[in-house]
């Protein structure tokens, strides 16, 4: 972190909460020691000697907040859509993920999707890497190079998996992972381990009780899959028929965010004792419409979860979802909703697009603690936006040039961007 | 027309019908007076003296077609999409569309759109404009430079419409619109002008009237809309309670396809009776999937028209649909089919990737004639896409290089384009 202040001048955007985008055209956000000071519309006298960086017309927001990512499957993103998630695995993705026992192959598919991340509008990401405890390491290494601020999950398999990717035992996997950790174990500064069991139908229960006994050991948080498909959640009932419900194979465990932080992926088809036990232990939900639609999943009730204060935020699920744009899923997640209440649920009205902002920002920031907003106190994300390819012929406010970018932006409108108060890029330097 | 012949050299994708998409690598597509001469893998003694431009690795790919999109509301794209669409309408569209008016307005906007119509993907497409006769010619002018080959529609409503977006009369609207059309004659070489009634909410059964004269007299082709929102659907059955069904009140006038070639966007909830006289009457249906979830209308039944071999081709809609682009319209259609097989009917499979394709190739352009593909005879639009910034570490086929440009092209992709055999813009030269 670069101990010093300094301020950004530009058209400030950003969510105190779900329901407003608080805009200030021409105002100004300053950042002291990597922490947010706060937003103003004139410089106080105090920072009259600060330096500043004037972005004149373009666009300030907080940075994005990926929840949910496998990077050894952006590979194959916008390919292989054609299947369900049970099969969409077993046919096109474990055997992708099985060319990460090769360094030279991870080495090749790392740089690239650690590159793409770099050059996204994303600057927090909770990302699956592979079974493979090298080629993981290899993906934190370039992660940390970059500054951005990540989790990283060497996925922990040993059953109902194919033999070329699947840990020998629930012993060798818990010993495999518990190295890993140690070889991270002050290695990054930017970059941190998160526990990563792949899903339910992946882990045995031998598994689960070592991983609970490694979180419990090194307090470490947790990220998951859960109630995506309807096939795999009959699959979870009889291969736990102890539980009520899915997230009971995890909370059985203690793994349900009962001591750490914990991301649920998709929560699709939760139900009601689900989502109060998410509730109740503050799971966070990494909501993935994308992906959703792209493996016939359904969409997620994600009005409901935002309404009764769950902990939500946005996931862009390379590689069943196609995009690594954290904007799109902001933008698909307004459509999906509306789908979703045209379809299936009127009692579910569709989700604004302030509130998909705030999912995308604040929402998902909240598992990183302080991150996602200009707040004071808030740790200092911001992405500089060029919106001028969006040409109009009226007069837009800035929110309403905010909103376009949602569901428009690409990532060569991208000017700078900032991540824990350390600049990652500047094109206009 | 350039009156010459030339080679384009690249990776050639194109559709015969709707089940493959055909691969050529490194092969050849060859344009003789603006006609597609076919596709060939090593080039023809005859054509050993042709010019030939070669696009190395990139692909080559016929020019999408844009069956439905609105000009006087690009400005608006990706606002305001907080509504349903009669109110929709009323609250963002119609206020808009009055703007235009003023030619100074409709200049900038106009200037705006048809750019960005130009450096998109897209070569063929039918517009609908305002009521405004000059702004329309404006609009047409504008096109024309462009050497793109579009259909642009004076918007004709004369009823339930605010006072300043109204036609005075149904007599005085077909007075106006014929001026328009005798002042389009002989002045374009690439636009033609379409019969655009609003939609039946709008026109009065007199204006119906003397638009099927019009029709008559000019053998026009015609755009409108049908069975789109549920309201919508309501409020036709009560102006129009002797008719059976929505699309009758265009057919009850003869301007159901009945002389004419006609396209109907939406057909999201077209009952059997409808779906029969449009196979009957060789509409062509408008599929427009990010509209129909943006303004929460619903998911037309496309799998439906594919396989009863109705005549389909896609819309951006804009600006109730956010993006220009078709390659998006192509995802979104695919994406929209699986979420509506797996939340309201799973007698109609999800629409596959071939079948995207084709919509937006082929199965729209057969509007214009033989267009949307590289068969011998097919009107010869091209478009070279430069997929290099979409890095990837494993080998890829052609067919899944274009499958990942389908989820994920920009138009800054967009190498060359080529409409009726001209070169409208090349960024290798």
């Amino acid at each position: 972190m670069e101990k010093k202040i300094f301020a950004l001048k530009g058209n400030i955007c950003f969510s105190r909460d779900k329901h407003d985008i608080e805009t200030i055209p021409n105002g100004y956000v300053v950042c002291e020691n990597g922490i947010c000071q706060g937003t103003f519309s004139k410089l106080p006298e105090r920072y009259q000697e600060t330096p500043c960086l004037d972005y004149g017309d373009q666009l300030i927001i907080p940075g994005l907040v990926d929840l949910h990512v496998h990077a050894p499957q952006y590979p194959f993103r916008g390919l292989a859509m054609d299947l369900e998630l049970i099969d969409w695995l077993n046919i096109h993705t474990f055997p992708e993920e099985q060319k990460y026992a090769d360094l030279e192959y991870a080495e090749r598919a790392y740089t690239i999707f650690t590159d793409d991340l770099m050059h996204s509008a994303t600057t927090r990401a909770c990302i699956f890497a592979t079974l493979h405890t090298p080629a993981t390491m290899l993906l934190m290494d370039k992660l940390e190079q970059t500054g951005m601020q990540v989790y990283v999950g060497k996925v922990n398999m040993d059953r109902n998996s194919p033999p070329y990717l699947c840990e020998k035992s629930a012993a060798q996997a818990a010993q495999n992972t518990e190295q890993w950790l140690l070889a991270c174990a002050g290695r990054y500064k930017n970059v941190k381990p998160i526990l990563t069991p792949r899903f339910i139908p992946s882990c045995s229960n031998e598994l689960m009780k070592q991983l609970a006994k490694l979180q419990k050991k090194y307090h470490l948080p947790m990220q998951s899959h859960l109630s995506e498909n309807l096939d795999e959640i009959a699959w979870v009932q009889e291969l736990c028929p102890e539980t009520q419900f899915y997230g009971e194979a995890y909370d059985n465990f203690g793994l349900f965010g009962q001591d750490c932080p914990t991301i649920m992926a998709h929560c699709v088809y939760s139900v009601p004792e689900e989502i109060e036990r998410m509730k109740h232990h503050k799971v966070f939900i990494a909501h993935c419409p994308q992906s959703n639609a792209a493996l016939a999943s359904g969409i997620a009730p994600v009005r409901q979860y935002i309404d009764q204060s769950l902990k939500v935020g946005l996931g862009s699920d390379i590689a069943a979802g196609f995009s690594l744009s954290i904007f799109r899923a902001m933008a698909d997640t307004v459509q999906c909703s509306k789908l979703r209440w045209r379809l299936a649920d009127q009692s579910l009205s569709p989700v604004k697009i302030e509130e998909a902002f705030y999912l995308g920002t604040k929402g998902g920031g909240e598992f990183f603690g302080k991150v996602g907003s200009f707040e004071p106190e808030y740790e200092f994300d911001a992405v500089v936006l060029n919106d001028t390819a969006l040409r109009h012929p009226q007069e837009l406010t800035i929110k309403e040039r905010l909103e376009r970018l949602i569901y428009l932006a690409e990532d060569r409108f991208i000017t700078a961007k900032f991540s824990n108060g350390v600049c990652l890029f500047d094109n206009m330097k």
